[in-house]
This record gives structure tokens, C-alpha cells and sequence, in this order.
């Protein structure tokens, strides 16, 4: 649905100079090496259209995306920009057989994963007759993309399957890096450090924002910083260093008295216990606020916290308020599900998730507000 | 972001076929009251301005949305159908004070949920001189929206209150419709029998889709038809009768020998046992592929189901195919996500919730590909 100017009771803030502040803050970590920014899924649900032009601004000359059609749409953006500077745009999914002219039109880098994205690059580049540009993407324990170590063995040992492509970087992903003491970060570096040792010209990249946080060997010539950028906990045993880029409010739109033996919601679940007051809120999970926050999420009305009471519904949520002095929360009154005092990495621990499913399910119907806009 | 012409590894199919039939379906158990459409959310994230056109081809002439943003798109959507024919437009969350003459620019009718919201809509009402249509909410027990019994009667007391209101519908929402034995449906049927017959001469609705499916007395003069439109199965204690609307297909990017000691994935959650092979498909949990899926999931190639393994990442998902015939399982090959084998509900089970949050929640990546569309 196109969206018409807003009359939405909720509103999602998006504070874009917390993200061009955390994008300095994880540059600072890097120690010079590179820092480029994950800005796949539409920057995480935030709008890559307002988040990329705030970090080229800052100095941010590299970028991921996953697909083909996220690349497109970020060149686009790139190009409408004034001035206009070359930024270095890699597909995180690679190149599939058949769109390779695609990458060329749009100036996009394929990050190649497997042996045919890499013989098919190759094919498409020596009947071109011009080096082109491509990263490696080398497995050392994800197994999901990237080549094995022992194709990447092989592929070393080929040196004319690459001789026509002009290889920009070789790249891994740790699996485990918010967990600093586990045995894959340590296993994972002795990898990369071998398999990189093919290409030792060529510029290496191994850590995400949680990696960067590692540090020291980690980080090698560039760090890919993601959802730190957006204000979410790379160091979960740690207090968040990160400075807060979302919030959201929504506007109580009724207020219901309530007493035993009534019940709240679909399915009865919520049993009312006392007299109370139930305060009904235009989020629901069609917004992504978490079904699974079902009688377990809260919010807050200033520094009270309320309980979400009943099943979260597709559109709505009730929130007993009964605690809070009443002239805090008649309709129209302002209720803070995220920012402030709800951290987003709580909210999604309560949900049983982690903050980057949260942040990219958010939804379309609230009210976006962009603040923190550079000159 | 805009969508450019896609080159997505992810489609998603819907059938506006389906959804007509379920249309049609759902009409004929309603022995003659009206049959409204839910297209609130986007039409359950489907797309309200492909949706709500085959429905008004059906015959359909009523709609409901939640907000007033929804209401304008929608009426922008009957706007320019050709031959344009006036539909009836119910917003659900109601009329908040300061909306009121955006109602009535775009010809919609505010579902009036509380005290508040009946007497500014009656002030401007008065104001204008005309009686405004509104249709009244009254909660029998959900505690979410709608006047309380005591504010119900207080209200149908006071008929002036109401005299500038056109009331052209009394409405009520069931909690527990698809739990057809439990003790709520007769209770809020008998309150709801009880508080209407203060306006007896209104036409009146109890039920949404499951409640459909309660049939006789739950009727009345309207059912509001909504997830069972989209062919999520309305009584879950029984084989699904509703058509399948939506099939998702992923290609396959990548394949990867694997074999023990690794791990697949974030977190290294998946150990393998066995010399196997692993293959990734380009949809997460940003596409709405929900995380609690993590090596719970499964998809379908061909008729073999292959179980999801490792954590779903916010872009992809790995399989173990292992057991699938080698030529099945290559790069470009599709793996069915949802629809045929893969039912919906299933899924949302697997997942801890209900179709209903796995439909709203289907992100923007997916080729969409609208198929038995009416000539």
C-alpha cells in the first residue's frame, strides 16, 4: 500500500546522527583498517534511502547489500546524491547465473560464494576482456555461504580461474563472535588467516560489528559493520555501548475499566484479577510488535512500567495501567514501546528472540520520523 | 526502499482465485447476511490494491480496516476502479478528536469504541447539520475496544447522544470463535444479543471468520470475513476447507559438502553428524521467515521434506539435503517454503504462533507474483 501522510497513532523515531555516532565509534575500533556498513534489508528496516547518504557523509565509502535488487535500489540512491561519490557497493549473495550484466549496469561487486559463482564471474569477465571486480567469500565454519577450505585450496592452486577477475577482497563470517570466549572466533581466524594467505595482496575482511568488538588480528583491512550501526548490542554480556537509533510511542486510543471475573484478549488468557484500568494501544503484530510477547511485553507511561496484558493482536495491544495515575493515560496519551527506557535488545529477549529480528520485522504502518539529520 | 523490476531467489505467489473462492465459500455460510472483508494490514500483508478489487468483483461492498491511513488508501483503491462502484468502508480503531472531517473527505465510517469517540463524532456531526454514519462497537469480552455493557446501557439511555449519528451497524468481536466448545462464544453471544436490542432496527455483527463457521444464531446481519479469506484455516480443530492462497518458493544459491566436526550456522547450533550436504536459500527472518524456525523448520523439494537447519539468519536459511537426490538440490534448483506441502499452519506451529503473524509478516523481498486474477 503506498503510504499517504501520516495519521498514525504510532510513531517510529529513527535518530539517523545516533547511527552516523555509532558508525564513528565502530571506525574508531577498526584502527584504521576500513569501515564499511551492512546496510541489507532495507539498513535493517530503517530505510537504506535516509541511512546511506547520513554515512556517506560521514566518510563511509563501502557498502554490502544482500541482493541483487537491494544493489540496484542503493546505486540508485548513490547516484541521486549531491555530489556524488563512488561508492563501493558488494552483493553479500553473489552473482547468479544470468544476471551478471545487471552487476556491470549498476556497478554493484559480486561477493562470490561458491566455485560455479566463481567460474560463471570469470566466464562473463574474459568474454568482456576486462578485469572485474568481485570478492571471495571463503567459509571457515558457517557453512552456509562461501567456499570450503578445500575448494579454496583448489581455486588457490587454479590461478587462471580468477586471471580475469580483479579481485577486491577476500572475505569470511564468524558464527559466534558475540560470544568472545567461544572456540569458533579463535578456530575461525587460524582459517582465514591460511586461506588468505593465497591472496596476500588482496584486501581481507573477517569480522561484523560483533567481530570488531575482537579486535586486534580480527579485524585484518576492513571490518563490515551491521546492526551495531543501528543502535543494537554488539557485546550482549556487556552494558550497550551504542547509542539508541529507534524508538517508538504509540497513542492509547482507549481506555477500559475492567474487574474480575473478566477475561482480556483472543483466547481468554488474561484472568482479571482486581479492579483496573486496560489501556489499548495501536501496535499489534502486523507491526511487528512479537505475538510472542503475548501476557510478557510492557511498555512505559514516562518512568512506570505496564505490563502488556492479553494476547498481543494483529493491530492492537492492551497494557494494564492500572498503577499509573489516571491522568497519564486517557486517549491520546503517549505510551514508549522501544527507545528510552524499553531497550530494544530487552523487548527482544523477552520475545525470545535477538534485536535484528525485531528491528527488521518492524512494520509499515507506523509514522516514521527521521531526526538527527546532518546539514 | 522502492522495488525495481526483481531479480529475486524468493517468490511469492498469491492467488486472488483462492482468495474469491474463499470469498464465495465464506458467503454461503452466512445463509444471507452480509459478507465484509478484513483488508486491514495490507489485506493481511497480500496487498489491499490487488485484493480488494477481485473481492468487489465478487460482489463484496463492504470493507474494514484498522486505521484511517488504511481507510484513505482504500478509498483511493475504489476510486479509481472502473466501473467505480461506492463500497462501504468500516476503520475499526474509530474516529480520534482532530480526524473527524478526514472521514468524511475520503467517505469513511468510524467503528466508535468508547465514550469519547461517540460524543466528539456526534459533536461534529451536529456541527455539520447532517447525520454522520458510524457503526458502534460494543465489547462483550475481548476488554480491548468497544463501549463496556455499563457504558453500553448508559448510552442507550441517553438517546440524544447518539441523535446526530447515523448508526448504520452495532457490532461486536468474538475472543474465542475458533475454539468453538469454549464457554465465552454463548456469553458474549447472549450480552451481545442483550445490549443490541437497545437499537433493533440496526444491522449487527458478532462474527469474524472462525465465528462464521459457528453459524445460526452467531450470525446476525454481517460476518467479517478476514484471515479464512487469505486460506488460513479458521477452525483449527478441523481440516483446512479454505483454498490456499499463498505459495513460496526459494532457488537454491548455494550447496556445501559438509561432515562432521562442523557446524552450520550462527551460534554453531547445528553440529553435523554425518558427511552430508547443506543448502541455502535466500530468505530470513527479514523477509519474515520467522527465527524460532532455527533448526525447526523444514521445506519441501519435490515431495522430500528436508528439515531446516542451524538458526534462520536474516537472509537465508540452510537445509539439510542430504537425503535428496543430487539433481534436486543444485544452484537454481527451488525448495518450496510455504503452500502445497508446506501448509501455513503447520508452519506457524513449528514456529510457536499463528498463521496469522507468519502472513502479516512476509517482507518486501519476495518477487510477488499475482496469479488467477478475474479477466
Amino acid at each position: 500500500m503506498p503510504r499517504p501522510s501520516s495519521h498514525a497513532d504510532s510513531v517510529l523515531t529513527i535518530d539517523l546522527g545516533a547511527v552516523v555516532a555509532n558508525y564513528r565509534a565502530l571506525r574508531d575500533r577498526l584502527s584504521g583498517a576500513e569501515c564499511a556498513a551492512v546496510v541489507k534489508a532495507d539498513a535493517y528496516g530503517l530505510g537504506a534511502a535516509r541511512v546511506a547518504p547520513e554515512l556517506a557523509s560521514a566518510g563511509c565509502r563501502t557498502y554490502f547489500v544482500a541482493t541483487l535488487d537491494e544493489g540496484i535500489v542503493l546505486r540508485s540512491i548513490f547516484d541521486g546524491l549531491q555530489p556524488a561519490g563512488e561508492a563501493q557497493l558488494f552483493v553479500l549473495n553473489g552473482a547468479n547465473p544470468g544476471t551478471e550484466e545487471e552487476f556491470y549496469e549498476h556497478r554493484l561487486i559480486p561477493v562470490l560464494n561458491s566455485e560455479p559463482q566463481v567460474d560463471a564471474w570469470a566466464t562473463v569477465a574474459r568474454r568482456r576482456g576486462a578485469p572485474s571486480a568481485a570478492a571471495l567469500h571463503l567459509d571457515t565454519g558457517m557453512a552456509r555461504l562461501g567456499l570450503s577450505p578445500s575448494e579454496a585450496d583448489a581455486l588457490a592452486s587454479e590461478p587462471d580461474r580468477l586471471a580475469a577477475i580483479d579481485l577486491v577482497l577476500v572475505m569470511s563470517h564468524l558464527a559466534c563472535a558475540d560470544q568472545p570466549d567461544h572456540a569458533m572466533n579463535r578456530q575461525q581466524l587460524t582459517r582465514f588467516r591460511r586461506l588468505r594467505d593465497a591472496w596476500p595482496s588482496t584486501p581481507a575482511s573477517l569480522v561484523n560489528s560483533s567481530g570488531i568488538f575482537l579486535g586486534g588480528d580480527y579485524l585484518f583491512d576492513m571490518g563490515r559493520a551491521g546492526v551495531a550501526l543501528y543502535g543494537i548490542n554488539p557485546q550482549p554480556d556487556q552494558t550497550n555501548s551504542m547509542a539508541q537509533v529507534i524508538h517508538i510511542k504509540g497513542k492509547i486510543i482507549q481506555v477500559r475499566d475492567v474487574d474480575s471475573p473478566m477475561t482480556v484478549g483472543y483466547g481468554a488468557t488474561h484472568p482479571v484479577a482486581r479492579p483496573g484500568r486496560i489501556a489499548t494501544v495501536p501496535v499489534g503484530y502486523a507491526d511487528g510488535w512479537p505475538r510472542a510477547l503475548s501476557n510478557r511485553g510492557f511498555a512505559y507511561v514516562g518512568d512506570i512500567r505496564v505490563p502488556l496484558v492479553g494476547r498481543v493482536s494483529m493491530d492492537l495491544i492492551t497494557l494494564d495501567v492500572t498503577d499509573v495515575p489516571p491522568h497519564l493515560v486517557q486517549p491520546g496519551c503517549e505510551v514508549e514501546l522501544l527507545g528510552g527506557h524499553a531497550a530494544i535488545d530487552e523487548v527482544a529477549k523477552v520475545a525470545d528472540t535477538i534485536a535484528y529480528e525485531l528491528l527488521t520485522r518492524l512494520g509499515q504502518r507506523y509514522e516514521r520520523v527521521y531526526v538527527g539529520i546532518s546539514a
